[in-house]
């Protein structure tokens, strides 16, 4: 598994569009936290987070679990997603938990749980299925 | 239906971030079609648009549909979306085509296939459920 | 494209035990027509089809499309499905409409909608990714 | 939480079609475990379970499971499922864990995973949402 310097430091280079959003909290064989700093941007009227925020920080955050298992040179593909908003997120920074359940030759599925900053019920759940190469 | 003009002032008085990023092309209870000027924000490392951009894309298309339906003084939130990103788009525009395939008492389920432009195969396909009161 | 003949041979040789309950209605590169054929078996408590038989007729008519696209002789295996479930069926014989919106290398992605017998508006519709080599 | 007892009573009078194809195993509220008899009208070529029997397992562990709930005195209905199939399952009895993620007001979001009996790695997982009233 490799460290969580190197996945910043890749990602920083391969995508500086995203640089200070996210942040890697936590990252071991049995956990990975992915902090994502709310901002104007992500918001929607009525005080929530918007529904492309939370599919981007997911997609990152599952994203960062698959580099962390198969390195980062390899070429990788989101194949498909389906998320389900569970609950209005606050007004406040998110947490997504990435978790993979399949590593196959081809393909990689998983999910990613996100949460409002010290909540303990999610605000949403993304399954993905990845392709690498 | 309500009119393409209507759906534009709602939208920029109500979400102002994603002001000038889409336009409405054609909005009939035919056919509604939403253009995604891309820049380099919305691109990836390898000249192609990134599957948030993607997905913004379809959300923002899929909820003009439902505003053209039901109008604007509900209450609408995204409940589930499942994606797939069937072709690597283009480094160039995108072309949204969203249709509802129904609208129930307090769920609308429909598709939305998005195009790089001038392109006959979709680069993906996003199938949403919304709620609304 | 092969013939609705070698397909239907191909499946009662292959599986027996769906043998009679489906058949194939029409067959072209423009459109693919499946008819399953409602038993109580297929019911529910309060005279409607149940989802586990939505969800077994779009397989097959999934199937039978990506028979008639890419032959016999191929191995073949579902990968996921998204089904909405849209509205009640009637207690009568179903129709599926399966349609392939993209025949990759390894993975075939596309749509079934399933109708009520005689009606317009369909009771579910399924997406499927299959894999094959 | 209703007991076992009370679910199979119910579940034998309003589903005799599935009598003695499944048994609840297990059921409190932290886990229930869902098994199920695996037969030849089960099977595909090839010695596997078929996708249909695994969607069918997936939707009657979290019907339990919402049973479990809400109790059995609710009219409730699949509203959408989303499945991926992650590993052959051998030609053997099935196991399903289903989870509530989120008891809404009118819509119940969970999972289901499904093992092969005494394997640790899951070959299938569902998600669902049901509405009821």
């Amino acid at each position: 598994m490799i460290s969580s310097e190197e996945i910043n430091d890749f990602l920083a280079l391969e995508f500086p569009q995203i640089n200070g959003e996210y942040e890697i909290l936590e990252l071991s064989s049995e956990n990975i936290t992915i902090f994502n700093r709310i901002s104007s941007k992500h918001l929607r009227p009525g005080g929530t987070v918007s529904g492309p925020s939370m599919f981007a920080l997911a997609d990152v955050a599952f994203y960062i679990a698959i580099l962390a298992n198969i390195g980062t040179n390899k070429s990788v593909l989101t194949t498909s997603c389906n998320i389900d908003f569970l609950r209005k997120p606050l007004q406040i920074n998110l947490i997504a938990k990435p978790q993979i359940i399949k590593l196959g030759k081809s393909l990689i599925v998983g999910d990613v749980f996100i949460y409002s900053e010290g909540m303990n019920e999610p605000v949403s759940r993304a399954n993905f299925t990845y392709s690498y190469n």
